[in-house]
């Protein structure tokens, strides 16, 4: 048997230096440097065994990379730089060092993209099943940050990428668009942003909520992800594309200006409808229009 | 049924307005200002059903005030003052909303103690035990943190107050040390700190590794809580003081001066030894010296 104090040095043993980080793992708290010209971002998220990955069937590397990944993907929605991530782990005590520190890898591995040190974190074992919690500061880095309260009637409704049917795989595998997502906000693009964990039916009215408007969703514009024909539950392309979560592309609202005239933006945005007046969520199909009410994922809490 | 977004709304209908906070609970990241003469303090620090609190005991409020106080906690030991805290649920599918509401309330009334508003989160329903996971940041605010690394040959070696048995209800009811330990630092009493959560025969060691010194404590110095004569495992008190985890008090080094000779410190600090050169830790007893081995709780890991 080892400890988790043996787990937390090898842990260090891995950190890279960090011209903002003045202390890192290894005391209570991990001490920064934050420059008067940065704002802050910081939030929080969590991956359960079950929930959003199954141990049976995916790697620890595999873990580590998508909770690290699903915090990276809220830095691309706030179009904001990773700064440095916490990691908080609940390891249940039938897992091995060598399984902790896989985890740890994959965690490493998709931060390290984002040249995003890893500054500290918790760790335990218990009989319950593996919980893996990244907390994730960003900075702003000279570009405004595009909150979900941005958006304004008139402002065209963009996506960036196909979606649906992402439980086939890309759910583990996505990459976070902060790239796209700092073009987007530093040119203008982007008025409100937010990343698609949810669905789109769902995320859609973050951005709805946040800036009181409405949305309409042309729904023969949407792109559709080709594996949403694999999917055999009986549901159409087009209803795994609106109600499927985590495909973590960007759903933003734009105005005045049309990101696909711009060369390195053209093949990377989709425009797919428009915010409106009207409150709610509508959709145009050759049916006719009706309203949108999510259907993806939502943890449901008794009342 | 009622889902996230409703808990998430109520969470934020709970804020208090705080000028370092730009933008609060409800986006992807939250968004704060922080000023140029702050350093950042940040650490995440999570309560686990089973193992921190046992939800079959303990109330959901009592457990919130203990996931926030362990990582209020954490300021004290570096003497900085809590600026924001992030908090990640994983609730059981079988709690009810109430359930989640106590959970909040308990951590909102102990990070309101500190003026820290809870600016974010994450929060998931599963088929698995409560977790709760809290991130801290923290700001020098004029005072310099105190590091584990601080400590030198020579210095002395205080607790500020009498351990052992907190398991009998002090684990969950105890007070973060912030005021305490700001004194420490800002009069130059610490040279180093650790907070005492893993018991004393453990913590010490992260003041010997990160200093790279040795301690000696006196066993007839150590106070001893009145609470572990209560205990009937046959373990003696002065065990159950060096031992026993999650007493929360300070440990700390101090180098040519005195806290006992300062009024206000005089009752709160208790001198129990000396760091010296010769690595490890060793105890003096009546019976003679020996060393002193880890036996309280580790989180330990399959190899």
């Amino acid at each position: 048997m080892s400890g988790e104090f043996d787990l937390i040095r090898w842990f260090r043993s891995q950190s890279h230096p960090n011209a903002r980080v003045l202390t890192g793992i290894g005391d209570d708290l991990a001490i920064l440097r934050w420059r008067a010209d940065e704002l802050l971002l910081a939030g929080c998220d969590q991956v359960l065994d079950g929930v959003h990955f199954d141990s049976s069937l995916h790697t620890p590397r595999q873990i580590g990379r998508k909770a690290m990944n699903r915090n990276l993907s809220d830095c691309a929605a706030m179009a904001c730089v990773p700064a440095a991530a916490l990691v908080s782990l609940a390891l249940p005590r039938s897992q091995s060092m060598e399984y902790a520190k896989d985890l740890y890898i994959g965690l490493r591995e998709a931060a390290d993209v984002f040249d995003c040190p890893i500054v500290g974190g918790d760790t335990s074992t218990w009989d319950g099943k593996l919980v893996v919690t990244v907390t994730i500061l960003g900075r702003t880095d000279g570009i405004k940050p595009v909150e979900r309260s941005g958006a304004q009637i008139g402002d065209d409704l963009y996506v960036t990428g196909p979606l649906g049917a992402s439980i086939l795989g890309r759910h583990m595998t996505f990459a976070p668009n902060i790239a796209l997502a700092r073009i987007l906000a530093q040119d203008a693009y982007a008025s409100a942003m937010v990343d698609l964990s949810d669905g789109l039916s769902r995320d859609i009215r973050h951005i709805c909520y946040e800036s009181r408007v409405g949305a309409e969703i042309d729904a023969s514009a949407i792109p559709i992800h080709p594996d949403t024909r694999k999917l055999t539950d009986g549901k159409s392309p087009l209803w795994h594309a609106l109600h499927d979560g985590e495909d973590y592309e960007l759903l933003f609202t734009c105005r005045g200006k049309d990101p696909r005239q711009d060369d390195v933006l053209k093949e990377q945005v989709f425009k797919i409808g428009k915010i409106v007046e009207r409150l709610g969520v509508r959709i145009n199909t050759e049916a006719g229009n009706h309203d949108l009410q999510p259907a993806g994922w939502e943890h449901t809490i008794k009342s």
